[in-house]
């Protein structure tokens, strides 16, 4: 199966670096806006004119850009996907047979992720489309679904709140522990341990807290405390405000019922 | 060492199976306020008369009942401790030697953890107190810390964020999900790297998402998303609002400005 990558962010690194390890797929180019600094393959380009035949075009782009994109592509009848989990496919032209290729993951910079377990998310206009989504997807990833893009857009929701917000809260903690020169380390074992701990239990199953356990004395107390750190170390109002939210959102999932 | 364990919780579980594993602890007794149905040892009670002598005596009970618990104990100038993060040392009937040993995860029913990375916090009225919880807690644990009450206080609010908070944005995703009857085990891979890239990242390293990168057209498209969730499969408010929050929290500290 002949690709070529269109943009090179972290998403197309890691699964050019993944489609490199597997026989059955070629990359056979990669265009990127400006010129690679660190080219995985030889054939780059930076015109949309030089563009190679292939048999899936994958469009690695932000989201906000890839309607446009996929206009200017200088050919027809071609099969075109993205990678994004909230662009419905019917942003990308319709001159092209159209998909969508979703790793359901977080990529970083610098940071290798196992691609072998990570769901990959296919949609296609076209069966034998989709059948060339679930070969391409097979090679890299042992988990491969057929979503609707309504679907996926709800899947990118849960994901936001899942990884997005959770690493704010993640954020927030590190602030709290600089407030009184505390190493975060500290609390790296609780946190690796908070989301391995859904291997085996529900998160209703694994919620614990004073909120859980409506103990209304140390929630005030906890309280008090980022009134202080408002005051005292300047922290962010937004800190003390999601303290009373999610206490009030606990409350009502857990015991029917507000502060 | 001998130990007695008041309570038997999940704290107390998990440290009495660490303590039966070291060659330098005896565990001599548990007491519970009810009979245990599955003791661990021989020597358990539901008496505090009949208590056994002991080096240190572990109070494993709930916050609000560990100040009155510990006035009831029928003995003076022993060790006496508790295992919370949020009670403070003097909480404890000062006619013992108090202190504290606080081992900073969560603790699941039906969940073994390996205390052997977990942080042990630390704290004595005396040194020569604070030595005997160096030694036992360097029995379960290669990470002893010696941490103040005013400290520990912080460190379990910003545990209150990282554990509690965290699982609760779990179950919110698990509920957007189910609203389209997609299976929450998708966004198992997304979830545990979201935690393991601790080990490589800062949590603002980290950062990714529509409020990261000031997408306020995906953030407007999700917040329709959750309106329209909320009107037909009957979602509860907060998570919409907390959506917004969030979203606010990582715009100011991101871009400096609100919404």
């Amino acid at each position: 199966m002949r690709i070529v990558l269109l943009g090179y962010g972290n998403v197309a690194q890691q699964l050019v670096r993944a489609f490199l390890q597997s026989d059955l797929v070629e990359v056979v180019q990669i265009y990127n806006r400006t010129p690679l600094s660190h080219p995985p393959i030889s054939q780059c380009t930076t015109k949309l004119s030089e563009l190679l035949p292939a048999d899936v075009y994958i469009i690695a782009l932000p989201d906000d850009v890839i309607a446009e994109f996929s206009d200017k592509l200088p050919f027809e009848n071609r099969f075109v996907v993205h990678t994004s989990g909230s662009v419905a496919m019917d942003q990308l032209s319709a001159k092209n047979r159209r998909g969508v290729f979703y790793p359901l993951q977080t990529f970083s910079k610098n940071r290798v992720v196992d691609l072998k377990t990570v769901p990959i998310c296919l949609e296609a206009d076209e069966k034998k489309d989709l059948g060339i989504l679930k070969k391409l997807g097979g090679c890299i990833s042992e988990k491969i679904v057929e979503i609707t893009s309504e679907k996926r857009k709800k899947l990118h929701l849960a994901a936001v709140y899942l990884n997005n917000f959770t690493n704010h809260l993640y954020r927030i903690s590190e602030e709290i522990t600089e407030t009184e020169s505390l190493d975060f380390d500290l609390l790296k074992p609780l946190l690796l341990e908070t989301a391995q701990k859904m291997d085996s239990l529900s998160p209703a199953q694994a919620q614990t807290g004073p909120a859980k356990r409506k103990d209304l004395k140390t929630i005030k107390n906890h309280l008090q405390q980022l009134t202080e750190a408002q005051e005292k170390e300047g922290l962010d109002p937004s800190v003390a405000q999601l303290y009373e939210l999610f206490t009030k959102s606990i409350l009502t999932t857990y015991h029917g019922k507000k502060l």
